[in-house]
């Protein structure tokens, strides 16, 4: 979950999770972890990118199709994560569903 | 530019920007800031969440059309920043235009 994912030619779709933690850890960073590296093993993945700074974080994924991303939501270890997130971890959050229709990267000459 | 943002029904759009940087400041800050304070003030603005933690950082900003999105890239003091951008601030970043098609919000029960 580090650095900028090189997806490939657009279409494909983007989940856009913003989220406000509560304090304390109650067992979140395992869990992320896990999430990450099972989410990563779904069909039709592409990459992730997630950033936290203290209270609020941003993660993008980013999806072949909306079929995948609906498997990931409904898999068993991930809805879960989703209960404990909404009793535990987040005070409140966003979930977008976006396609993502054009794309553009940019590397420093070293 | 902090906290979650309650954007309208979708759809609409999103343009997500991850970056890293490179060392030191260079005018970042304060130019970040400005561009936050002027895209605020452009037709067609939803609003914006971004985090940055250390190296990387993503930002994304949500608008009511592809019009206003080409607006904002082509405002004058927007295209110095990004001359800077690719100049001094970044080493590597992708930019990724959407359409947001489903949202939802979560908030914990007080």
């Amino acid at each position: 979950m580090s650095g900028i994912v090189r997806t490939p030619e657009p279409p494909y779709y983007a989940v856009i999770f913003s989220s406000q933690r509560t304090e304390g850890d109650h067992g979140y960073q395992v869990m992320a972890s896990k999430m990450v590296e099972l989410a990563s093993k779904q069909k039709g993945f592409l990459g992730v990118e997630g950033v936290r700074d203290g209270e609020l974080g941003i993660t993008v994924s980013y999806w072949d199709s909306l079929e995948s991303i609906k498997e990931w939501k409904e898999h068993v270890a991930h809805q879960v994560a989703q209960d404990k997130g909404k009793a535990e971890w987040y005070s409140a959050f966003s979930l977008r569903v976006c396609k993502v229709e054009r794309q553009r990267f940019f590397e420093m000459v070293k």
